[in-house]
Protein backbone atom coordinates (compact mmCIF):
# COMPACT_ATOMS: atom_id res chain seq x y z
CA UNK A 1 0.00 0.00 0.00
CA UNK A 2 1.03 3.48 -0.78
CA UNK A 3 1.28 6.81 1.62
CA UNK A 4 -0.33 9.77 1.23
CA UNK A 5 0.58 12.85 2.91
CA UNK A 6 -2.53 14.73 2.35
CA UNK A 7 -4.89 17.35 4.31
CA UNK A 8 -8.79 16.67 4.66
CA UNK A 9 -10.09 19.66 2.94
CA UNK A 10 -7.67 20.43 0.29
CA UNK A 11 -9.15 19.48 -3.10
CA UNK A 12 -6.18 18.61 -4.54
CA UNK A 13 -5.16 15.81 -2.17
CA UNK A 14 -9.42 14.66 -2.14
CA UNK A 15 -8.60 14.65 -5.81
CA UNK A 16 -5.73 12.00 -5.14
CA UNK A 17 -7.57 10.34 -3.18
CA UNK A 18 -10.62 9.47 -5.42
CA UNK A 19 -8.35 8.70 -8.52
CA UNK A 20 -6.76 5.69 -6.37
CA UNK A 21 -10.10 4.73 -5.17
CA UNK A 22 -11.37 4.53 -8.32
CA UNK A 23 -8.91 2.07 -8.88
CA UNK A 24 -9.50 -0.40 -6.00
CA UNK A 25 -6.18 0.96 -4.50
CA UNK A 26 -5.81 1.77 -0.56
CA UNK A 27 -3.67 4.35 0.42
CA UNK A 28 -2.16 4.72 3.89
CA UNK A 29 -3.45 8.27 4.79
CA UNK A 30 -0.72 10.52 6.75
CA UNK A 31 -2.75 14.16 7.15
CA UNK A 32 0.04 16.42 7.07
CA UNK A 33 -0.21 20.16 8.15
CA UNK A 34 1.92 22.18 5.45
CA UNK A 35 1.76 25.24 7.12
CA UNK A 36 3.59 23.60 10.31
CA UNK A 37 6.31 23.16 8.19
CA UNK A 38 7.23 19.55 9.44
CA UNK A 39 11.54 19.08 9.16
CA UNK A 40 10.69 15.57 7.97
CA UNK A 41 7.99 16.72 5.57
CA UNK A 42 10.46 19.18 3.88
CA UNK A 43 12.72 16.65 3.38
CA UNK A 44 10.43 14.88 1.42
CA UNK A 45 9.03 18.16 -0.49
CA UNK A 46 11.38 21.28 -0.26
CA UNK A 47 7.84 23.36 -1.24
CA UNK A 48 6.26 21.81 1.48
CA UNK A 49 3.16 21.22 -0.11
CA UNK A 50 0.28 18.74 0.02
CA UNK A 51 -0.21 16.13 -1.71
CA UNK A 52 2.85 13.77 -1.43
CA UNK A 53 2.82 10.29 -2.57
CA UNK A 54 5.67 8.13 -1.45
CA UNK A 55 5.75 5.62 -4.81
CA UNK A 56 7.13 2.05 -5.00
CA UNK A 57 10.41 2.39 -2.85
CA UNK A 58 9.46 5.15 -0.98
CA UNK A 59 10.28 7.56 -3.54
CA UNK A 60 8.07 11.21 -2.85
CA UNK A 61 5.96 11.85 -6.35
CA UNK A 62 5.24 16.26 -5.42
CA UNK A 63 1.74 17.31 -6.44
CA UNK A 64 -1.57 16.32 -7.67
CA UNK A 65 -1.19 16.46 -11.38
CA UNK A 66 2.36 14.59 -11.06
CA UNK A 67 0.51 12.05 -8.88
CA UNK A 68 -1.98 11.54 -11.37
CA UNK A 69 0.21 11.30 -14.50
CA UNK A 70 2.20 8.57 -12.39
CA UNK A 71 -0.77 7.01 -11.68
CA UNK A 72 -1.99 6.96 -14.83
CA UNK A 73 1.34 5.43 -16.12
CA UNK A 74 1.79 3.09 -13.85
CA UNK A 75 -2.08 1.49 -13.55
CA UNK A 76 -4.25 3.71 -15.55
CA UNK A 77 -2.80 2.62 -18.62
CA UNK A 78 -3.89 -0.90 -17.98
CA UNK A 79 -7.50 -0.55 -17.34
CA UNK A 80 -9.12 -0.35 -20.57
CA UNK A 81 -12.24 1.12 -20.37
CA UNK A 82 -11.59 2.37 -16.67
CA UNK A 83 -8.76 4.22 -17.50
CA UNK A 84 -9.40 7.68 -15.93
CA UNK A 85 -7.42 9.42 -18.73
CA UNK A 86 -8.23 8.96 -22.55
CA UNK A 87 -5.58 7.46 -24.83
CA UNK A 88 -5.77 10.01 -28.06
CA UNK A 89 -3.31 13.03 -27.34
CA UNK A 90 -5.95 15.62 -27.88
CA UNK A 91 -8.66 13.83 -25.60
CA UNK A 92 -6.24 13.97 -22.80
CA UNK A 93 -5.59 17.38 -23.82
CA UNK A 94 -9.12 18.03 -22.98
CA UNK A 95 -9.47 16.43 -19.62
CA UNK A 96 -5.71 18.05 -18.20
CA UNK A 97 -7.11 21.42 -19.09
CA UNK A 98 -10.33 20.65 -17.00
CA UNK A 99 -8.02 19.17 -14.15
CA UNK A 100 -6.15 22.25 -14.27
CA UNK A 101 -9.22 24.33 -14.28
CA UNK A 102 -10.81 23.01 -11.17
CA UNK A 103 -6.95 22.30 -9.24
CA UNK A 104 -5.39 25.68 -10.36
CA UNK A 105 -8.41 27.99 -11.44
CA UNK A 106 -11.41 27.32 -9.37
CA UNK A 107 -8.30 26.83 -6.35
CA UNK A 108 -6.63 30.06 -6.59
CA UNK A 109 -10.27 31.69 -7.39
CA UNK A 110 -12.38 30.33 -5.07
CA UNK A 111 -11.59 27.20 -2.56
CA UNK A 112 -8.07 27.79 -1.21
CA UNK A 113 -9.64 31.23 0.00
CA UNK A 114 -12.19 30.13 1.64
CA UNK A 115 -10.29 27.30 3.29
CA UNK A 116 -7.68 29.31 4.64
CA UNK A 117 -10.30 31.99 6.14
CA UNK A 118 -12.94 29.74 7.60
CA UNK A 119 -10.91 26.51 8.46
CA UNK A 120 -7.24 27.18 8.70
CA UNK A 121 -7.09 30.11 10.78
CA UNK A 122 -9.65 29.82 13.01
CA UNK A 123 -8.30 26.73 14.35
CA UNK A 124 -4.52 26.81 13.60
CA UNK A 125 -2.52 25.18 15.96
CA UNK A 126 -0.45 27.93 16.60
CA UNK A 127 -2.33 30.59 17.16
CA UNK A 128 -0.61 32.40 14.10
CA UNK A 129 -3.56 32.30 11.79
CA UNK A 130 -4.80 36.13 12.49
CA UNK A 131 -8.28 36.73 12.06
CA UNK A 132 -10.58 36.07 9.16
CA UNK A 133 -10.40 38.16 6.06
CA UNK A 134 -14.41 38.96 5.49
CA UNK A 135 -13.19 40.63 1.99
CA UNK A 136 -11.41 37.58 1.06
CA UNK A 137 -14.40 35.45 1.78
CA UNK A 138 -16.45 37.74 -0.19
CA UNK A 139 -14.36 37.89 -3.16
CA UNK A 140 -14.20 34.31 -2.99
CA UNK A 141 -17.76 34.18 -2.81
CA UNK A 142 -18.52 36.15 -5.56
CA UNK A 143 -15.97 33.82 -7.73
CA UNK A 144 -18.15 30.51 -6.98
CA UNK A 145 -21.17 31.36 -9.36
CA UNK A 146 -19.09 31.59 -12.25
CA UNK A 147 -17.44 28.45 -11.55
CA UNK A 148 -20.59 26.26 -10.25
CA UNK A 149 -21.88 27.67 -13.90
CA UNK A 150 -19.00 26.36 -16.08
CA UNK A 151 -19.63 22.91 -13.92
CA UNK A 152 -22.79 23.05 -14.89
CA UNK A 153 -22.70 23.74 -18.48
CA UNK A 154 -20.24 20.97 -18.73
CA UNK A 155 -22.40 18.31 -16.99
CA UNK A 156 -25.65 19.48 -18.90
CA UNK A 157 -23.93 19.23 -22.66
CA UNK A 158 -21.66 15.96 -21.77
CA UNK A 159 -22.42 12.47 -19.88
CA UNK A 160 -19.74 13.04 -17.82
CA UNK A 161 -17.18 16.60 -17.84
CA UNK A 162 -14.34 15.64 -20.32
CA UNK A 163 -17.08 13.46 -22.85
CA UNK A 164 -18.61 10.45 -22.76
CA UNK A 165 -16.55 8.27 -20.04
CA UNK A 166 -15.35 9.31 -16.14
CA UNK A 167 -12.17 10.92 -16.35
CA UNK A 168 -10.00 12.91 -13.96
CA UNK A 169 -11.94 15.32 -15.11
CA UNK A 170 -14.58 14.66 -13.25
CA UNK A 171 -12.65 13.76 -9.85
CA UNK A 172 -10.91 17.42 -9.76
CA UNK A 173 -14.34 19.13 -10.35
CA UNK A 174 -15.82 16.49 -7.63
CA UNK A 175 -12.78 17.10 -5.21
CA UNK A 176 -12.98 21.00 -5.38
CA UNK A 177 -16.93 20.76 -5.04
CA UNK A 178 -16.78 18.37 -2.26
CA UNK A 179 -14.80 20.93 -0.18
CA UNK A 180 -16.86 23.50 -0.81
CA UNK A 181 -20.16 21.65 -0.40
CA UNK A 182 -18.57 20.80 3.07
CA UNK A 183 -18.25 24.02 3.56
CA UNK A 184 -22.18 24.75 3.01
CA UNK A 185 -21.05 26.96 -0.09
CA UNK A 186 -23.12 25.59 -2.83
CA UNK A 187 -26.48 26.85 -3.92
CA UNK A 188 -27.30 23.93 -5.46
CA UNK A 189 -31.04 24.41 -6.39
CA UNK A 190 -29.29 26.98 -9.03
CA UNK A 191 -27.83 24.22 -10.83
CA UNK A 192 -29.45 21.10 -11.38
CA UNK A 193 -27.03 19.66 -13.92
CA UNK A 194 -24.25 20.10 -11.88
CA UNK A 195 -26.31 18.89 -8.87
CA UNK A 196 -27.52 15.64 -10.74
CA UNK A 197 -23.68 14.44 -11.58
CA UNK A 198 -22.30 15.38 -8.36
CA UNK A 199 -24.53 12.68 -6.86
CA UNK A 200 -23.70 10.60 -9.42
CA UNK A 201 -20.19 11.16 -8.33
CA UNK A 202 -21.02 11.19 -4.59
CA UNK A 203 -22.75 7.77 -4.84
CA UNK A 204 -19.74 5.89 -5.93
CA UNK A 205 -17.73 4.05 -3.59
CA UNK A 206 -14.63 6.19 -4.09
CA UNK A 207 -16.67 8.92 -2.68
CA UNK A 208 -17.08 7.45 0.97
CA UNK A 209 -14.04 8.14 3.08
CA UNK A 210 -14.33 11.88 1.61
CA UNK A 211 -17.60 12.18 2.64
CA UNK A 212 -16.30 10.61 6.55
CA UNK A 213 -13.46 13.17 6.52
CA UNK A 214 -14.34 15.80 9.66
CA UNK A 215 -12.25 19.10 10.30
CA UNK A 216 -11.74 19.26 13.70
CA UNK A 217 -14.26 22.83 15.25
CA UNK A 218 -16.19 22.83 11.93
CA UNK A 219 -18.56 20.42 11.32
CA UNK A 220 -19.70 20.02 7.22
CA UNK A 221 -23.16 21.57 6.14
CA UNK A 222 -25.94 19.12 6.97
CA UNK A 223 -26.44 17.88 3.76
CA UNK A 224 -22.72 16.94 3.35
CA UNK A 225 -22.90 12.80 3.56
CA UNK A 226 -26.19 12.88 2.33
CA UNK A 227 -26.53 10.73 -0.72
CA UNK A 228 -30.19 12.81 -1.37
CA UNK A 229 -29.07 16.30 -0.67
CA UNK B 1 3.75 24.20 -38.72
CA UNK B 2 1.52 24.66 -35.65
CA UNK B 3 0.33 27.77 -33.60
CA UNK B 4 1.41 29.64 -30.74
CA UNK B 5 -0.40 32.43 -28.81
CA UNK B 6 2.01 33.47 -26.42
CA UNK B 7 3.26 36.84 -24.82
CA UNK B 8 6.94 37.40 -25.33
CA UNK B 9 7.81 37.71 -21.63
CA UNK B 10 5.65 35.36 -19.72
CA UNK B 11 7.81 31.90 -18.88
CA UNK B 12 5.26 29.33 -19.32
CA UNK B 13 5.27 30.79 -23.31
CA UNK B 14 8.73 30.80 -23.43
CA UNK B 15 8.96 27.25 -22.11
CA UNK B 16 6.70 25.77 -24.98
CA UNK B 17 8.85 27.67 -27.65
CA UNK B 18 12.19 26.40 -26.38
CA UNK B 19 9.91 22.46 -26.31
CA UNK B 20 9.24 22.97 -29.87
CA UNK B 21 12.47 24.65 -30.82
CA UNK B 22 15.11 21.86 -29.07
CA UNK B 23 12.32 19.31 -31.85
CA UNK B 24 13.38 21.17 -34.49
CA UNK B 25 9.65 22.43 -35.06
CA UNK B 26 9.11 25.87 -35.91
CA UNK B 27 5.47 27.70 -34.75
CA UNK B 28 4.15 30.48 -36.02
CA UNK B 29 3.83 32.74 -33.18
CA UNK B 30 1.13 34.94 -32.76
CA UNK B 31 1.89 37.78 -29.71
CA UNK B 32 -1.81 37.97 -27.43
CA UNK B 33 -2.27 40.23 -24.79
CA UNK B 34 -4.42 38.49 -22.12
CA UNK B 35 -5.57 41.37 -20.34
CA UNK B 36 -7.09 42.52 -23.35
CA UNK B 37 -9.46 39.74 -23.10
CA UNK B 38 -10.20 39.87 -27.05
CA UNK B 39 -13.40 37.35 -27.50
CA UNK B 40 -11.70 35.33 -30.45
CA UNK B 41 -8.90 34.41 -28.05
CA UNK B 42 -11.63 33.92 -25.05
CA UNK B 43 -13.65 31.21 -27.83
CA UNK B 44 -10.43 29.43 -28.17
CA UNK B 45 -9.76 29.67 -24.42
CA UNK B 46 -12.24 31.06 -21.84
CA UNK B 47 -9.53 31.05 -19.06
CA UNK B 48 -8.29 33.70 -20.93
CA UNK B 49 -4.49 33.02 -20.62
CA UNK B 50 -1.04 32.19 -22.79
CA UNK B 51 0.10 30.11 -23.98
CA UNK B 52 -2.49 28.06 -26.52
CA UNK B 53 -1.50 25.58 -28.59
CA UNK B 54 -3.43 25.56 -32.11
CA UNK B 55 -2.65 21.90 -32.57
CA UNK B 56 -3.44 19.53 -36.12
CA UNK B 57 -6.91 20.23 -36.71
CA UNK B 58 -6.50 23.69 -35.31
CA UNK B 59 -7.59 22.44 -32.07
CA UNK B 60 -6.93 24.65 -28.91
CA UNK B 61 -4.15 22.90 -26.45
CA UNK B 62 -4.65 24.86 -22.85
CA UNK B 63 -1.32 25.76 -20.90
CA UNK B 64 2.45 24.96 -20.75
CA UNK B 65 2.21 21.82 -18.95
CA UNK B 66 -0.67 20.34 -21.44
CA UNK B 67 1.02 21.29 -24.27
CA UNK B 68 4.38 19.95 -23.14
CA UNK B 69 2.12 16.43 -22.66
CA UNK B 70 1.23 16.52 -25.50
CA UNK B 71 4.21 17.48 -27.54
CA UNK B 72 5.65 14.45 -25.75
CA UNK B 73 3.05 11.70 -26.95
CA UNK B 74 2.90 13.42 -30.45
CA UNK B 75 6.78 14.04 -31.03
CA UNK B 76 8.82 13.13 -28.22
CA UNK B 77 8.00 9.88 -27.76
CA UNK B 78 9.94 9.38 -30.94
CA UNK B 79 13.13 11.59 -30.19
CA UNK B 80 14.91 8.63 -28.52
CA UNK B 81 17.60 10.43 -26.57
CA UNK B 82 16.61 13.96 -27.58
CA UNK B 83 13.60 12.88 -25.78
CA UNK B 84 12.61 15.66 -23.33
CA UNK B 85 10.85 13.73 -20.94
CA UNK B 86 12.46 10.30 -19.60
CA UNK B 87 11.04 6.73 -19.88
CA UNK B 88 10.80 5.80 -16.32
CA UNK B 89 7.57 6.92 -14.45
CA UNK B 90 9.95 8.12 -11.30
CA UNK B 91 11.94 10.30 -13.23
CA UNK B 92 9.35 11.92 -15.22
CA UNK B 93 7.48 12.52 -11.72
CA UNK B 94 10.99 14.26 -11.02
CA UNK B 95 10.79 16.14 -14.38
CA UNK B 96 7.37 17.50 -14.04
CA UNK B 97 7.86 18.46 -9.84
CA UNK B 98 10.73 20.29 -11.28
CA UNK B 99 8.67 21.99 -14.47
CA UNK B 100 5.89 22.95 -12.10
CA UNK B 101 8.44 24.24 -9.36
CA UNK B 102 9.49 27.26 -11.92
CA UNK B 103 6.41 27.28 -14.42
CA UNK B 104 4.05 27.42 -11.58
CA UNK B 105 5.91 28.35 -8.01
CA UNK B 106 9.08 30.59 -9.05
CA UNK B 107 6.11 32.17 -11.48
CA UNK B 108 3.79 32.94 -8.64
CA UNK B 109 6.20 34.16 -6.23
CA UNK B 110 8.94 36.11 -8.13
CA UNK B 111 8.29 35.95 -11.75
CA UNK B 112 4.55 37.01 -12.58
CA UNK B 113 5.30 40.05 -10.28
CA UNK B 114 7.86 41.92 -12.02
CA UNK B 115 6.86 41.39 -15.04
CA UNK B 116 3.32 42.89 -13.98
CA UNK B 117 5.10 45.36 -12.20
CA UNK B 118 7.63 46.56 -14.24
CA UNK B 119 6.68 45.26 -18.19
CA UNK B 120 2.83 45.13 -18.20
CA UNK B 121 1.73 48.55 -16.08
CA UNK B 122 3.70 50.73 -17.45
CA UNK B 123 3.19 50.14 -20.90
CA UNK B 124 -0.55 48.96 -21.06
CA UNK B 125 -2.51 50.47 -24.27
CA UNK B 126 -5.28 51.00 -22.46
CA UNK B 127 -3.83 52.73 -19.57
CA UNK B 128 -5.84 50.64 -17.08
CA UNK B 129 -2.53 49.69 -15.49
CA UNK B 130 -2.43 51.74 -12.42
CA UNK B 131 1.15 52.98 -11.03
CA UNK B 132 3.64 50.24 -10.64
CA UNK B 133 3.28 49.05 -6.61
CA UNK B 134 6.79 49.16 -5.33
CA UNK B 135 6.00 46.98 -2.29
CA UNK B 136 5.58 43.78 -4.80
CA UNK B 137 8.40 44.69 -6.43
CA UNK B 138 10.46 44.20 -3.20
CA UNK B 139 8.95 41.18 -2.58
CA UNK B 140 9.27 39.44 -5.81
CA UNK B 141 13.00 40.36 -5.31
CA UNK B 142 13.26 39.41 -1.60
CA UNK B 143 12.07 35.84 -3.18
CA UNK B 144 14.22 35.39 -6.02
CA UNK B 145 17.58 34.31 -4.28
CA UNK B 146 16.35 31.52 -2.87
CA UNK B 147 14.90 30.29 -6.26
CA UNK B 148 18.14 31.04 -7.96
CA UNK B 149 20.08 29.13 -4.83
CA UNK B 150 18.18 26.15 -6.03
CA UNK B 151 18.99 26.56 -9.53
CA UNK B 152 22.69 26.49 -8.17
CA UNK B 153 22.31 23.99 -6.40
CA UNK B 154 20.96 21.69 -8.93
CA UNK B 155 23.13 22.69 -11.94
CA UNK B 156 26.39 22.29 -9.33
CA UNK B 157 24.99 18.52 -8.24
CA UNK B 158 23.61 16.92 -11.41
CA UNK B 159 24.91 17.35 -15.62
CA UNK B 160 21.07 18.93 -16.15
CA UNK B 161 18.71 19.80 -13.51
CA UNK B 162 16.47 16.37 -13.49
CA UNK B 163 20.01 14.14 -13.89
CA UNK B 164 21.86 13.47 -17.02
CA UNK B 165 20.04 14.29 -20.25
CA UNK B 166 18.69 18.11 -21.03
CA UNK B 167 14.62 17.78 -20.25
CA UNK B 168 11.86 19.71 -19.85
CA UNK B 169 13.18 20.63 -16.24
CA UNK B 170 15.76 22.79 -18.01
CA UNK B 171 13.86 24.65 -20.43
CA UNK B 172 11.14 25.58 -17.67
CA UNK B 173 13.99 27.29 -15.75
CA UNK B 174 15.98 28.42 -18.48
CA UNK B 175 12.58 30.17 -19.80
CA UNK B 176 12.09 31.54 -16.34
CA UNK B 177 15.83 32.32 -15.87
CA UNK B 178 15.96 34.32 -19.14
CA UNK B 179 12.54 36.71 -18.00
CA UNK B 180 14.39 37.71 -15.15
CA UNK B 181 17.54 37.83 -16.68
CA UNK B 182 15.82 40.04 -19.42
CA UNK B 183 14.37 42.74 -16.70
CA UNK B 184 18.38 42.72 -15.30
CA UNK B 185 17.33 40.75 -12.20
CA UNK B 186 19.74 38.56 -11.86
CA UNK B 187 23.20 38.76 -9.60
CA UNK B 188 24.95 35.83 -11.90
CA UNK B 189 28.16 36.17 -10.03
CA UNK B 190 26.69 35.01 -6.86
CA UNK B 191 25.38 31.75 -8.62
CA UNK B 192 28.29 30.59 -11.05
CA UNK B 193 27.01 26.99 -11.07
CA UNK B 194 23.79 28.38 -12.51
CA UNK B 195 25.25 30.70 -14.59
CA UNK B 196 27.75 28.35 -16.28
CA UNK B 197 24.26 25.68 -16.79
CA UNK B 198 22.17 28.35 -17.92
CA UNK B 199 25.60 29.61 -20.41
CA UNK B 200 24.98 26.13 -21.91
CA UNK B 201 21.07 26.39 -22.51
CA UNK B 202 21.33 30.42 -23.81
CA UNK B 203 24.30 28.78 -26.86
CA UNK B 204 21.54 26.38 -27.93
CA UNK B 205 20.09 27.35 -31.34
CA UNK B 206 16.56 26.83 -29.40
CA UNK B 207 17.10 30.14 -27.77
CA UNK B 208 17.72 32.44 -30.47
CA UNK B 209 14.50 33.12 -31.08
CA UNK B 210 14.22 34.10 -27.41
CA UNK B 211 17.28 36.29 -27.51
CA UNK B 212 15.78 38.62 -29.82
CA UNK B 213 12.55 39.48 -28.34
CA UNK B 214 12.02 42.91 -27.11
CA UNK B 215 8.87 44.42 -25.53
CA UNK B 216 7.68 47.60 -26.28
CA UNK B 217 9.37 50.58 -24.01
CA UNK B 218 11.88 48.29 -22.18
CA UNK B 219 14.76 47.38 -23.69
CA UNK B 220 16.47 44.15 -22.07
CA UNK B 221 19.69 43.79 -20.11
CA UNK B 222 22.75 45.21 -21.61
CA UNK B 223 23.95 41.44 -21.74
CA UNK B 224 20.73 40.14 -22.30
CA UNK B 225 21.60 38.64 -26.00
CA UNK B 226 25.00 37.97 -25.04
CA UNK B 227 26.67 34.36 -25.15
CA UNK B 228 29.23 35.69 -23.06
CA UNK B 229 27.91 37.19 -19.98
Amino acid sequence: MLTLFHYPLFAPCRFVRLAFGEYGEELALIEERPWMRRKEFLSLNMAGTVPVLLAEGDVPVVGANVIAEYLDETRGVLKRDRRLLAEDPLDRAEIRRLMDWFLDKTESEVTRHLVRERVLKPYMENGNGGAPDAAAIRAARANIRQHLKYVNWLAGTRNWLAGTRLTYADLAAAATLSVLDYLGEIPWRDYAAAHDWYQKLKSRPAFRSLLSDRVRGLAPSAHYANLDF
